[in-house]
């Protein structure tokens, strides 16, 4: 690796080292998507309580759902060097699935801007995700987050970016 | 399942299944401590970058440190039915994992308080797992976060709780 | 009114009138509660709506109940005299009114601490219409809120307030 | 009503009922403008020394004023699904009225945008009158929020929507 | 300087260099006071501007008092390793100075807590001083801040500090 | 001064002296950029702890430096009638000086708006160097932040601003 490329750089940094918010003044703006995958792994029994819960009483799902969108709009809060950007849209999902016992959520962040919305769709998923751990942490501590994970981004320089395996959007 | 009883409630909703923040008005304060831990997956060449910078220039760890301490503080703000709390201590430190490549990351929350501090020593892992992404996805956009979980917990009614297999601290 | 007393002075000034933080480090920290209400009017149509979206889909008042809980939380940072404090308790509750068409909300916070909790009950209240009002308004532009108001108080030295007419909690 | 138009439908939920933050991406930006008002009625006395306050000391109004301000610029943090914007313009004043005795409240917010900006106006009346009754609660906790209304709308696909008997801006 | 005492460690390190948030648990809460200054440099007719408009119109100070009240409150949220705590007093003072032309500020801040409050003093008058820049800057770009510094703690293990050559409170 | 012309103008403020978030909706859109300096003294002991720290261990300006990029995205959140806006970069600086002994900082922040950045910038600053006082507290109290000043502006209608005796970017 003797010559670098612009790709190998952690762009992150200066030539000095020093982290700073990337110049991304002279960038086109364009329509930008990105989705993001994760879940959690959970007793059969407190999968159960979910599921219940999404129709009778006690809805995981729906306050988990509105905590990932509130999280996407703080994303430039939380992570220190992400710009910070008007999402036009942001869109969170689950999938309750039985073997192994797990909730997962997928999560849709769009813009139109200069840079990509990357992270705010992997914070979206996060936040989520550690909301359901809080509101079923009486009944099973264990529970594990894992797999979270960009699935496609679109829009900037780079263009298109689909993880192998995955359909497009 | 005929006599529910309490450990079987996920207590974040009130006995109509509406979503509140619990009452812990009642509950004595006592000293508090969680932790929790992460890793995220990556390319070897990139967790090559991540080493390099934590002496020489560009300190990923540094940044992502400090993002996952002062994500702790917002917890409140970003998990609806989580309590706000004053925290006494909070601890972010990482590991680097050769096979699989992959960056580990350990955080420890305390405070004195009617509360655990579960979610705030997720919250930190979480978060900083999230700023490694954001400082290396330029070059490698497919690395993964998993194993996000409850290591320990000290405090409050329910006492210490030790994952399966783990030290205490 | 030559001499006046204290009660008769706006605290959130000093004695030569500048806007400050209240001195509430003497008081005696004592269990708080605040009981605050309030409604938004709407076509008897939208009304409808918001009944069904509560059975099966499209859940206004789950949202807006979050809405209100979050930002009972965030009190401190909008009110700008307020003290922050450490909630132990927040519930936001929905009453459909059918003559006039409306929903009625009611939030209760609760604290220990120096000092009361009625903003936080009224910001609950206020902000939960609010988000009535956003998820509503695609529909009805012309919603009214009114009536918001506190219902009762607990705790300090002031001891119980209840508005005249109101059965206590 | 058989056949469901666009206008019927609650649009913070998608075709299943999942609460999400509307997908604008496709929309023009165009500029905005909405235009909100309430009032807070409390006793003669009470508004006699918010008056007093304006001229001479303690001044309620001034505080209120910029508590309105900032709060529509924390809009899209306390309306969950409300799009974050850059807004162009906030603007709050205030009318003492005599009989009943109150303070009413009027604000104006612009953007140049894809979504509109109600919800920046009715989030800056609603917090201004919140701070006015945190100011004045030392003196009457009676004070009640009314009449928190759009009063008028440009901009968008919708066009001008002005209030019955309303004078446009 | 051979064997290093405790004073002379940057407690926000621990002993690897790795920044943290210290653990205060061990600590007794005491009643805390800081109380902080600092100015700004201006010419001769932007103060007076700054004069006239605390007396007539467009009340420059009144608005600088508010901003450097509700900063203290988000300090925590600021400084990286700062600990969260509840303020129970915030008050933010202005003198005006002729020669050379300037606008003084004063904070004090309390709490009873672990931690001394020493950096909400301090952001109070920084944010209260930059808020004076931002509404005088259009008629005077080149305003210099300066002086900004602790004058006096109280509480805690070190007990009371105090600048020389200042009176304490 | 009989004929006021608009530089002579507070903007914050309207005909009526009420404070308001000025109406920048007519303004064009352009390139803006501004650069802002300040520094902190310090003793000599005190500086030569932060430069061992930046080499070997306890990186102060590393955790300064994040502060003041993460600042300069909260300004329109801490500076009452500021105007939110999207920054496209952030950059800041530290120079270590050994007589007197002082740590200088200096914040570059870009955006493309209708408004400048010199907020953006200064706060940057202001936030780094309270960061430093807060790290390295624990062993001098007594440092003083001074010379925080605007140095460059470009962009605008009021074009390319530069402090007399500065260099151009």
């Amino acid at each position: 690796m003797t010559t670098p490329d612009p790709a190998d750089t952690l762009t992150h940094f200066d030539a000095s080292g020093q982290a700073h918010m990337v110049d991304v003044g002279a960038k086109t703006p364009t329509e930008r998507l990105a989705r993001a995958r994760g879940r959690i792994l959970m007793q059969a029994a407190t999968l159960e309580r979910v599921r219940e819960g999404s129709s009778a009483k006690g809805d995981v799902l729906g306050v988990a759902r509105l905590a990932g969108i509130m999280a996407a709009k703080k994303c430039g809060d939380l992570i220190p060097l992400c710009h910070p950007l008007p999402l036009t849209h942001v869109r969170v999902g689950f999938t309750l699935q039985d073997d192994p016992p797990a909730v997962l959520c997928e999560a849709v962040a769009q813009t139109e801007g200069k840079t990509g919305v990357e992270m705010e769709a992997l914070t979206a998923v996060s936040v989520a995700l550690l909301t359901v751990y809080d509101m079923c942490k009486a009944v099973d501590k264990g529970m594990v987050m894992d797999g979270i994970a960009l699935l496609e981004k679109r829009g900037g320089k780079s263009g298109h970016w689909l993880r192998e395996g995955e359909v497009p959007l």
